[in-house]
């Protein structure tokens, strides 16, 4: 079965624009004189990764521990671990640092007692901050529960405690400039805080999320940023302001399979496996993927605003009543989708075209074969 | 890397209850002489397929024409592609029906006009009807389009029409058996109908639903169904009532990565990319799972109703403030959760752990490596 030219659905990355977001990042850093250390969840390919290769980066973030041993076998060295540390995983931690300079990070004290008793190799460790976005880490301000936790940590020897990070993923709620910069702002005041409570001058301060990454142009007062989405963009960032229309590097393409004129509807082999069942609210309710104007290799904006107004395990549902796109569709077509969150979509097509250059890879979980 | 008993997020099969679902299912069609094609979407699985054997299956359902070649190449010789026909695949069609007995679907006229303009090998067709759903498929009672389609597919002497299919989606949105079964007796009635306006009576009718196929206990006045779902059945399908708890066959297993007992939280390893992001809605929000009481090689129901609250890409939150549950959770157990969509979840994971037994293989989408 051949699908180098695809009529099934897929996801298509152009290059060009992708290099250049890894290239505004990366400078921007540089210039910021802030350690980039880019979270490859969003692409887990080791292929895209290689292109950050070519703007120097040399230190990487994971969200899981096999992300981990699946970038770390291709030669990536410094490589922190982004979730919290799972005791359950501790021996795979520990055989991994043997290979590369490997970070952990640290949530709660709880959590910090249970690696300073267990962990019989040297290990660096980050604390998780919470700093506003309730998800999960320690609350910048809880000194107790700090302080609980570094001296756990500093009670084993192997462990070095290097920094305080924190994913102020409330950024992605807000949607102006100004409320994102102002998030930033107040979770950087309180990493340094929080520093002050521990009483560890040197501690590195990290940050993490593409909107303010992408918005903010000092990173005053942090000493590395962790973005990911970044390499992609989507609808979603795209929404909030993260990104120009002509930012965003991936677009699904897929095929029209029925058009249904009286209801108004265009239907796509295109759903909730190949999107991810994200959604972003509109006036007139969720939407999966905004359209845009294929062209083959790459897309452009279409001049009509026009959305995935449904989606099921494979279908997805346009409603575009009096549109052209609706005028003109025809079964077999194939439409470019821009989709809502490129980090899942990435992860449920588990694998990219790259215009014009052929397949690149994307990590695949676990239990597979 | 040794994955075999994994601390890692990793999804469950309990082999017995998806036996005892198959052997329930089938029994049921035998008994009511109709025709058992099951779907094979949810599953996806080679291990989970032969599982149907042992029961006679021989005819099954996929969601794509990649699908169709992932069983076909292992001697599933009777295969329907259930998604609707996309002219780009042809080639691909035609190639398959030389080794196997397939049937495609049509969902329009204009794509009953373009395969039968085109194609050169013998292959059998289902008509797709539109019974309600207002998804794909000529509406049930539009003459004009159903007589259109049928003429084009008559024009070339290649094509067999072999029946009308319907997918009865609306079934899935109610959450009494009294309306399911409603329902389902309803699009029966406009499927004969549609069969009466084509004046072909040898036609067979083809229905797909797991809700109406779990809850309809005679099959009278169709020929075949083509549930999927019922293999392992989920949260959604409890909710609605097709299944009783002890039928479930699917649980992820996800390790508690914090705890935050001031917040009534508990965080575990198991976001989007795991779950998928289906919900169901309570009166408190949407809801992304239920906990159940994990026992090692299975799970029962558990005497506290305790949802995922929230979902992040790879962390759910457990919010369960007073529960026995979070005041027993402790960083690093493994928890057990029955997720709310079964096809998704286990689109996700690509693979399965049978408890007791080792791996079972998962279909890779087609871009990938």
């Amino acid at each position: 079965m051949n699908f180098s030219q695809p009529a099934a659905p897929h996801l298509l990355i152009d290059k060009e624009r992708c290099m250049l977001n890894i290239e505004r990042m990366s400078g921007k850093a540089l210039a910021c004189s802030v350690s980039f250390r880019p979270h490859f969840k969003t692409h887990q390919s080791i292929e895209v990764g290689n292109w950050f290769r070519e703007y120097g980066v040399k230190k990487i973030t994971v969200s899981s521990l096999q992300m981990a041993y699946y970038f770390a076998a291709q030669g990536w060295q410094d490589i922190l671990v982004g979730i919290a540390y799972n005791p359950g995983e501790q021996k795979l931690y520990e055989q991994l640092a043997q290979n590369c300079s490997l970070s952990l990070t640290i949530a709660s004290a709880q959590a910090a007692e249970i690696l300073a008793s267990g962990c019989t190799t040297p290990l660096d460790v980050m604390i998780k901050l919470d700093t506003g976005y309730n998800r999960s880490g320690i609350i910048w301000d809880d000194e107790k529960e700090l302080l609980k936790a570094i001296k756990s940590l500093k009670s084993n020897k192997r462990l070095n405690i290097k920094g305080l990070m924190t994913h102020e993923g409330t950024t992605y709620t807000l949607d102006s400039k100004h409320d994102i910069i102002n998030n930033y702002r107040q979770s950087v005041e309180r990493l340094r805080a929080a520093r002050q409570l521990t009483g560890i001058d040197d501690l590195i301060l990290s940050s993490g999320d593409t909107p303010s990454a992408s918005l903010v142009n000092d990173f005053m007062g942090i000493d590395e940023i962790r973005p990911g989405n970044f390499v992609f963009y989507d609808l979603m960032q795209y929404s909030i302001g993260s990104c120009e229309f002509s930012n965003i590097a991936l677009a699904m393409i897929c095929p029209v399979i029925d058009v249904r004129p009286a209801r108004g509807n265009i239907v796509i082999h295109g759903g909730a496996v190949h999107f991810s069942k994200d959604s972003i609210q509109k006036d007139t309710g969720p939407v999966y993927g905004l359209m845009a104007e294929y062209k083959g290799n790459s897309w452009e904006k279409s001049t009509e605003e026009i959305y995935i107004t449904s989606l099921s395990q494979e279908h997805g549902i346009i409603h575009c009543p009096g549109s052209k796109l609706l005028n003109n569709a025809k079964c077999g077509q194939q439409l470019a989708v821009i989709p809502v969150h490129a980090c899942l979509t990435a992860d449920c097509m588990g694998g990219y075209y790259i215009a014009g250059r052929g397949k690149a890879d994307h990590m695949k979980k676990s239990c597979q074969h």
